[in-house]
């Protein structure tokens, strides 16, 4: 749904709610899909949102809470009565409950954990931490012992009605509940009514544990091209499973937190207009300190060279240029080579094949910036001499930012830092100091200054 | 696997090729799972991977085309002989497969679609335009007209065997083909066997049409979290299904493109180390040159107050500072709303919300950098008017950069702009002239130059 859609819906909906006719908002919205019933939702007054959500179906007010952005969610979940909460949280997917219930005030988390006739869904995936797999698990998945027969396993999931995706997999597990294979739907299905899933599961199972990191976990399901990952226990029980829903919300945030860093900001952790202004101000302005106090170096280049500046003046025309140029150049290179080991396309192996790439390239792009900028020179202080040490100064730049520029988030991927951290700013900060020195150097030499 | 153990495996494979013991290469490779074949594969030397793939199971060599890159693969495919090729492109998913043809000789591609036993599952694959739905579908899934009954769609359903992911949803259409509703496929193995799909099936669903671009499938998918989405053609009549492993890999790809574009570079389109370096020069040149244009801008604005400069020497030891911060601060907002509109995180509608808000986080950056700024100029150049200029100017130049920073992209979006083309060396550019502008007006002013 687009926003002009989004817009028109909300607006029928406050209409409604103005002439108090809650019924008439209620039937609008649940007419919408889940995603938008929560864009919708979130836009409303936070005292029509406590009237409207315990009326609603309890599986559509469930699909909200699920929806809405986690501290939105939670902010509301709080202004309702514990008896609808409890009603809507069981109808929650495991996982979402247990994130939601996670940023609950702990008296209103036991509260409702208590009113919950489903609570042993719950109650283990509170245990795991934020951002690993356990954190991102959920417990509603099949698994059966090895000794099962497919007409028995057929009829146990003909029982089951699962809150959140199905997903066509069933895990098999021994009398330890330790994983030990598993068996696709569309393979169950065509297999014969006696057979014992010992018989028919494929028993080699990629699987995380508990306590791995959520990004390798989406990182095994993309590269492995996994619909639902199993996560294990130190046991190698099997305690949940990582559903591909989950994948793309985790690549999603990967991607957003690399490109806040390499904006020179740290990640906001929340989405753009929840995220407080104070918030905003404090993950920026550590960078802008770090920079500025960076920065001050080039200022002090400059005055190191005042005697050369003050003898030639044209030279001066020319910093912003060159440190300019320097910066996009590194740049350039930084965010690429950041994304290509994101991604996976290089890794620290690749180190001497990226050098060469860049510095290849760096020959080429130097070259051509050297006619430019003669031209440019020439054209403007008709200096030959001046003119060749721009065009000079601006090769060697280019080829020292992009040796600067793929270096740095090799080395920092190299100590287990993230590359992202090397940001363009950064980049552009430290090469603008760097590049001066090449300058004047160049010019000292050319110029005999 | 990582990439020590790749190297092992690669190191196994690469001694047995030397003492031409090609089955124990072929032998380890089918131990791997398909990425890490592909991983493998791709290291090998090309008379080798010629000689290895008609010689491995034939689905081992159809998974290792599919997750080669497309280029390393259409190469690959070119040099063994056709019928070898039939046999493997036989055994990939439609939707590779046509893919792959798509990328070969048009003379080869014909002549393997003519040895091809089921090439009526991947010719209609090759009519659609590339980053369209009907580019990325594949013709691999499950349909079936509205009136039969669960029994025959289960015993159809143990007939099929599909060479791609099994998606659990079972699409119905009517006598034209015209896509009507869906039914999972556990709602299927719940149901009665007399019971007909016309009576199970959910009518509402969400759909792509063929011509749609990829982004708009992959935004829906990931919106309503779908595991498959049909694509219909302009009569609304069903002609293949887009599955998840599409979706995660269009996400990459375009989070790929903003980060390269925010880093000013032409998005590569390959893999890092396959792009070759004429093609980075390309991608790179065109940016660069826009920038040492409009960045020529700052050295003619210094140019314009060059009396004032030389009344003040003093004035020109901050100038890389002042800019440097301009073009942080612009960066930081312009990447965080670049990524907020790309997440959907913000819209066009947020216009007025989202300059407010960085608005406010500029003031109190400014107020803090001026401080600041003020120290360190008064303990550098020992002048309270100097220190003034150049904290008044900075908390400008903060104001302005983060409004600049955010209006750019958000007037990109509204003229349907890519807003990663606002990319942060662009915005530094930018602000770097204009923030000179600001600091000679503020020293004219305060200085009385």
């Amino acid at each position: 749904m687009d926003a002009v859609t989004v817009d028109t819906i909300l607006m029928h909906v406050r209409e409604s709610l103005e002439r108090n006719d809650v019924p008439e908002a209620i039937r609008i919205i649940e007419t919408l899909l889940p995603a938008d019933q929560a864009d919708v939702f979130e836009e409303l007054e936070p005292e029509h949102q406590e009237i409207l959500l315990p009326q609603l179906a309890v599986e559509d007010a469930a699909d909200i809470l699920e929806e809405l952005d986690e501290a939105d969610a939670a902010n509301l979940a709080a202004r309702i009565d514990e008896d609808s909460l409890a009603q809507i949280v069981a109808e929650m997917e495991p996982d979402e409950a247990a994130d939601l219930l996670g940023d609950l005030d702990p008296i209103l988390s036991t509260a409702t954990l208590e009113l919950l006739e489903e609570a042993d869904d719950v109650r283990p995936l509170l245990l795991h931490q934020d951002r690993t797999a356990g954190g991102l698990m959920t417990s509603e998945y099949l698994a059966f012992p090895q000794a099962m027969r497919v007409s028995q396993v057929l009829s146990a999931i003909r029982e089951w009605e699962p809150r959140g995706p199905e997903t066509p997999r069933i895990f098999v597990v021994n009398g330890g509940r330790r994983l030990v294979g598993q068996v696709g739907l569309m393979r169950l299905i065509r297999a014969e009514p006696a057979q014992r899933l010992r018989e028919l599961m494929d028993p080699d199972v990629l699987r995380v544990h508990t306590s791995d990191d959520q990004e390798a976990a989406a990182h095994l399901m993309s590269r492995y091209d996994l619909l639902v990952v199993p996560v294990v226990d130190d046991e190698e029980r099997l305690v949940g499973v990582i559903t591909v829903d989950d994948l793309v919300e985790v690549l999603e945030d990967e991607a957003t937190e690399d490109i806040q860093r390499i904006g020179g900001t740290e990640p906001l952790d929340r989405p753009y207009l929840d995220s407080s202004v104070g918030a905003m101000a404090r993950k920026r302005i550590w960078w802008l300190l770090l920079l500025f106090v960076t920065g001050t170096l080039t200022g002090s280049v400059m005055s190191l060279f005042q005697e050369e500046l003050d003898r030639v003046v044209a030279l001066s025309l020319f910093i912003p240029l060159l440190i300019g140029t320097g910066g996009n150049a590194g740049t350039q290179t930084t965010t690429t080579i950041i994304r290509a080991l994101s991604v996976g396309d290089i890794s620290l192996r690749d180190t001497l094949r990226v050098l060469w790439h860049e510095f290849r390239t760096a020959l080429i792009l130097g070259a051509l910036l050297t006619v430019v900028a003669y031209i440019r020179a020439i054209t403007w202080v008709d200096s030959p001499a001046v003119a060749l040490v721009v065009s000079a100064s601006i090769f060697a730049i280019v080829l020292w930012a992009n040796g600067v520029g793929s270096v740095l988030p090799l080395l920092a991927a190299r100590f287990k830092v993230d590359p992202a951290l090397v940001s363009g700013p950064l980049m552009s900060t430290l090469v603008d100091a760097t590049g001066l020195l090449i300058y004047f150097s160049v010019a000292s030499l050319v110029l005999g200054l």
